[in-house]
């Protein structure tokens, strides 16, 4: 009974030397690993932020890379984060909250760290970006929506459940899909002008990162972050700041013990897993640089790999889901070699 | 920056003291800690599983405790789970299997321990219960549905997103709800005869406990178990037997080392966690058998706190998401002090 699924035990199958009529449904992972090379995406090392922990109890290394968020979402805190990690100022704070099917914080445990110079302090109207203009001059028409030029929503071609409409497509009431490789959320809002004014905003998918914060209308300067580790907290979205995703690593965070006192914060400083260092990669020695790549959102891979993840078909499934929530299409990233 | 979440911080205050207009809104976590006593259900200790994992390295007892599913749902595999317990079968197995972000599983790595006589071999059909008759004669009416009498389905007040009809309410396509306490799905479904012929299912969410098996029409003897400890992969949901949810002590499984092996296989046999026991609560002692209760999914105060999932007004959010997807409502579980 070891194949409770068969995705990566099924990776190398020869499927082209198969009769076409003998091979069996792709899996997902099948489809992206068959991606073309052009359709993968490299992402640039001046949007990696890693995070070197201390060693393990086995004297294993443990490093966490995250992908920092394009524009246009959230760059004031963005912004921040990269001069904190330029001044270094994370070095020796400490992983200080871990809190099952939720998330794993990290940041200065004393709160009295000086924070840098310069860094901005961002209003909540950043939790959402608003288009400002429409393409289309026909603001009635919902397409226009999608014409839009910084982000082309594929929610329409996704095999998420829809109503007559098109809209409401998840449990939360509102469209999905992606753009250039990240999951969004949407709306057409009606607004005191009567007229439509979309709004975009990122989704708390299991290892999205996002900006700790105390009571509105404070946002966070950065300095505090967190990595969701569980079922994805949707009811964060439109509430707190998100930044990134974890794209390695994230069993260094998610297989932390849970802290004990209330939120998961550690009860004793003993249990705080010290940082080494965080760093924007670019900062790195070039032979020393992690690399990655992520699957276009837009290519016609991403949307084989779509759909699949949401009709399984591969051998092991007899009931495709006919459908499946955004954070359950986890966008496919891989690390490249060094060349 | 402490107070990323408040639900628990603030579960102290003294609402009623305070003048009505200004006692903040309860946060879910209030609304069921402020539940009356007779809305809480005991649950038997018959259908209770007690695993006991090996200490920990610090020495420290590791005990993870499982509810079992109630009528209708997958009583086949169930009656194999009691034998296999009361057989104490998996003394002396281990957890062989953690794959980040998915499921924890275990029992015998060797594949050789012989099973106890009289295990049930249970079929596909078993993974969804089929209403047979209909309390209302009118089987085009959709509300009949809610009135079979072995559960109500409360989707229809939940403030899940629902299209035109009433239908479709999350990423799924499906009717999502509670029944006794579970988290369930359905869906009506107009097979040959042209008649509908409602169906439910359980749900694969947080803490859900499966039934590993080999390639279909193998459905697995529930020798083989794992919980999810991820993100809810609802794609697993009619393909696999859910037995059951950890209801205690699941961190002992999500926080454990991640597999390196194909599928979060562990490598060596020295990675894997044994399992000192397993057994039905009521075999236990008296005085050892743990006691839990849940919040009836029936009653008003759960109501209260499903739309408080949905729509967050205590004082750290200023954006109620205004909907739910069914594995981000969990049912309120807490344990009873012994007597």
């Amino acid at each position: 009974m070891r194949y409770m699924l068969l995705t990566v035990a099924a990776a190398s199958l020869a499927v082209p030397v198969l009769a076409q009529d003998a091979a069996p449904p792709p899996s997902p992972g099948e489809i992206a690993a068959a991606a073309k090379p052009d359709e993968w995406v490299a992402i640039d090392a001046a949007d990696l932020l890693v995070m070197d922990l201390a060693p393990d109890g086995a004297g294993k290394a443990r490093r966490v890379v995250i992908q920092l968020m394009p524009p246009p979402f959230s760059q004031g805190w963005i912004g921040n984060i990269r001069k904190l990690a330029a001044a270094h100022w994370w070095d020796g704070t400490s992983v200080n909250r871990v809190q099952d099917n939720y998330v794993a914080q990290w940041g200065d445990a004393t709160e009295k760290k000086p924070l840098p110079e310069g860094l901005a302090v961002v209003p909540e109207s950043e939790y959402v970006s608003h288009f400002q203009t429409f393409v289309s001059g026909n603001e009635a028409d919902p397409k226009a929506y999608y014409r839009y030029p910084f982000v082309e929503m594929i929610s329409a071609e996704l095999p998420i459940a829809k109503d007559g409409k098109g809209k409401r497509q998840d449990g939360y009431g509102y469209q999905t899909g992606f753009s250039k490789g990240w999951p969004v959320v949407g709306e057409l809002s009606a607004r005191a002008t009567g007229k439509y004014q979309p709004a975009l905003w990122p989704v708390h998918c299991y290892g999205a990162v996002g900006v700790g914060r105390n009571m509105s209308p404070d946002t966070g300067s950065g300095a505090e972050l967190y990595a969701v580790i569980g079922h994805a907290p949707r009811h964060l979205d439109r509430n707190i700041a998100l930044v990134g995703r974890v794209i390695s690593g994230i069993e260094h965070l998610s297989s932390l013990p849970r802290g004990t006192e209330a939120l998961g914060f550690y009860a004793e400083e003993k249990e705080r897993v010290p940082i080494v260092s965080i760093r924007i990669a670019s900062e790195l020695p070039a032979a020393e640089q992690p690399k990655f790549e992520y699957l276009s959102t837009e290519s016609d891979s991403f949307a084989r790999y779509a759909d699949a993840r949401a009709n399984r078909r591969d051998p092991f499934f007899i009931a495709p889901a006919g459908g499946a929530d955004i954070c359950n299409i986890p966008v496919p990233v891989r690390a490249v070699a060094a060349k």
